[in-house]
């Protein structure tokens, strides 16, 4: 029933175009429900883990998101001045949990929350970035020991695409050993944040085009930026990285790599046991854009995993196609971040799902796979006769009242004198057919009929089983098993 | 876990307030998982119905939002103009729906919607009017026989109270006839929706005042005001009110009210045959504030249906506290709006309903019932052990990893060595838990143990059973059961 999504059409009689707003779009029919199937195998791993919801407004005070984002605040949405407070659209989905952990002085909570986000970037609809999209966030708040949060938040990835059936690497990095091996290669402390979102480039772009950046935008000198690519470009399990950083005398004299290494090798005992361990990269070039990353960061793409072999090096993604499909979750530790709202300080660590991309992939698949429909219908009430037919509406209407009595799906014709043609076209997507006559309804009794594909629909000769109306709830049922 | 929602905290280091902006709340808790029962209580209704759902972005391009609401326009929330397009929050689901009709020249579909919408009300949260508020509409859209979708939406409502097990009367009226009724008292064309809007208050006004407001605010003269009130105070059953109206040649010599009698017969008949004629009042006061509606329109009040006496004054009901509560739902048809966008006229009847005063009053009523938690957790995996006890960390993420893996909810303290008070602690709300000794595991065995509220959790005589590490989640799944 619906038609295609997202189209314009021209200009009519309001003389104004008739299309949703930049980088948005509506959701019905099969996207709407496929849309639906991914948040409900996501949410069922939350729940799994003890995750509880939250919903928070779709607008905060512009002063709560202020300083978050970094330069991507210029993308925020923001809410007319209209005598009242000055209100942002969110931006994501961290910032007001953080805000809300703050507010409620809550101490520790595995919360997840689906919602919308709001960012006036550039869309490109067919890959899934719109300036209205989803994020589907799981965060666990609260003083721990070190890296068992992080550890369970890793396994929640793995499950949520295990329940999706889609294949991933796991790329994993640590900030204190990424700003760490920065100090040691001798960057300036207030270049670090800027030389990390150029290293973060890596997947997009090859070494010599991040390098020219960093010398010539970022203004590092050519020796610095060759120390960086020495050790960005590595990448391997867990277990070789651990040991090639700890071969390294240079970058374990440095307290912040030092610290690093010792939280991934710890995090990579919980791996093996939450069995894990072999969907992780531990990729030096990660880098991540946002700010408030404190410790590990990660980042999902969505590759059948690489093969274990000893060369780190990342080249042979380039030419991947797949690789252009970007991460389809992220997320990472994020310690200081509640203690901007408040007195106390509520180390953090979660994930966010980027639903939409999810969606695209899985509809490509879909489509693919020529499946579900969006009729969710299990019964049509017809009625037919002949010259003096009357239409019998009341009639479909009191059977139409017992189904739903029943808790069945039923609809009929909203005709009085419905023909019956009509009436099977509308029933075309619906299993179960009730077809009531004259002579059936005098003696208490309907015909029910199997609508399959195969067969010709209006076939006389098929004219279904007699059923008792006091007894056709329970036959609907025992046919729809 | 949660604290109690959307109350202020003083400034603090950041020198604002840590809130939620005027008239939006956050949801968590068991008001979420509350909100969600009653989500999914009407979506299973629409969907037996044969509704499909839409999704709609948060914003709309103004244009297309203007010149639907009357004056309470001057309630939208406005985006800021950032450089683009001129967007406004929207206002209510009704009016994206035309425009998704209109915009992909859909003929005919029974759709639903749940989403928030957004007006710069006075908000009143306890009473749960709020500036961010959800809505839940199911439409009927199409070309069909006279009153037939209008009795199935009539009957979704019926269904929707009967499932969330509150008692309701649906109050009924039908334009035509109002806007007849009008005619005949002699109500300039000019003034009549202004008219009907003071009406319409008289569910909350008693009549001298209403009056009054006609005459000295509105410019009717007394005798014109007078016959309106005639008529207007009058309601009672479908039957009684087609039967009166019928008597009455005056009125009945007016088209359009001719026209509205006639529906509203055929309707009585139809709702009828639904069952759902006992739950229905016609009431000549209901008019309703928005422009759009074109014919049948209803309101539902969460009232033990009122007597079917003959009286049909509605005098009784200003004394009754429970009609303080407003409506809990409300809708109409509206054949002219889809028009305003295209070329073409899709007829349309709906019903919006208030799920915010609904979770009201089941929140009130579950809070009496002291009912559901919110801990949705089934195993606690706990370890304990004598003096050289290491936490048996690994082991915990093993077993927890096997549930999981069975898909069983399960929890375990995120720290290396836990305290064995502590983890009772963290496991108050879950009713089973997992307890690992060196010993037991040594012979690959735990032990499973009830932790039902009753008993001191921490008896040391009652250990629970001892099961094989590869039985467990069978073992759990038993007992969960």
């Amino acid at each position: 029933m619906a038609g295609p999504e997202g189209k314009e059409s021209k200009p009519s009689r309001g003389a104004f175009a008739l299309k949703t707003p930049k980088g948005t779009r509506d959701w019905s029919g099969p996207d709407m429900l496929l849309r639906d199937e991914v948040f409900k195998s996501i949410t069922d791993v939350f729940k799994r883990h003890g995750g509880t919801p939250l919903d928070t407004p779709v607008f905060e005070l512009k002063e709560i998101l202020a300083g978050k984002y970094g330069e991507d605040s210029r993308l925020m949405y923001d809410l007319e001045d209209q005598g009242g407070e000055i209100c942002s659209l969110r931006f994501d989905l961290t910032v007001p949990f953080a805000r809300w952990l703050a507010m409620n002085n809550i101490q520790h909570v595995k919360r997840y929350q689906l919602a919308k986000v709001y960012r006036r970037d550039q869309p490109a609809i067919a890959r899934g970035r719109l300036r209205e999209f989803h994020q589907c966030d799981f965060d666990i708040a609260g003083v721990y020991d070190p890296m068992i949060p992080d550890a369970e938040t890793l396994r929640i990835i793995v499950e949520v695409f295990e329940a999706l059936d889609l294949g991933i690497t796991i790329k994993l990095n640590h900030r204190k050993i990424l700003d760490g091996l920065f100090a040691v290669a001798g960057v300036p402390a207030d270049k670090i944040r800027s030389i990390s979102s150029a290293v973060d480039k890596l997947d997009k772009m090859a070494w010599p085009d991040v390098k020219k950046e960093m010398v010539e935008e970022k203004g590092l000198t050519e020796d610095v930026a060759d120390r960086i690519g020495e050790y960005v470009r590595h990448s391997g399990t867990v277990t070789e990285m651990v040991d090639f950083l700890r071969a390294n005398e240079t970058l374990c004299a440095n307290k912040s790599v030092k610290a690093g290494i010792e939280d991934m090798a710890l995090l990579g005992s919980y791996l093996q046991a939450l069995d894990v361990i072999h969907k992780i990269t531990f990729d030096l070039s990660l880098a991540r854009g946002l700010d408030y990353y404190t410790g590990l960061i990660y980042e999902v793409i969505n590759l059948p995993p690489k093969s274990d072999d000893a060369d780190g090096s990342n080249k042979r993604k380039k030419d991947d196609p797949a690789s252009q499909v970007g991460s389809i979750a992220a997320g990472g530790r994020y310690d200081n971040l509640v203690g901007m709202y408040g007195k106390r300080t509520i180390p953090c660590v979660g994930v966010s799902f980027g639903v939409d991309r999810i969606f695209t992939i899985l509809k490509a698949r879909r489509e693919r796979e020529k499946a579900a429909k969006a009729c969710g219908t299990d019964v049509y009430i017809m009625a037919f006769g002949g010259k003096e037919f009357e239409g019998l509406l009341l009639e479909r209407m009191d059977v139409a009242r017992r189904l739903w009595n029943a808790g069945i799906r039923a609809e009929f014709s909203p005709k009085v004198k419905p023909k019956l043609p009509q009436q099977f076209k509308a029933a075309e997507d619906v299993p179960l057919g009730v077809i009531l006559g004259q002579e059936e309804l005098a003696a208490g009794q309907v015909r029910l009929k199997s609508l399959g594909h195969g067969e010709d629909k209006s076939d006389e000769k098929d004219r279904g089983i007699l059923v008792k109306l006091d007894d056709l709830a329970d036959e609907v049922k025992k046919m729809l098993l």
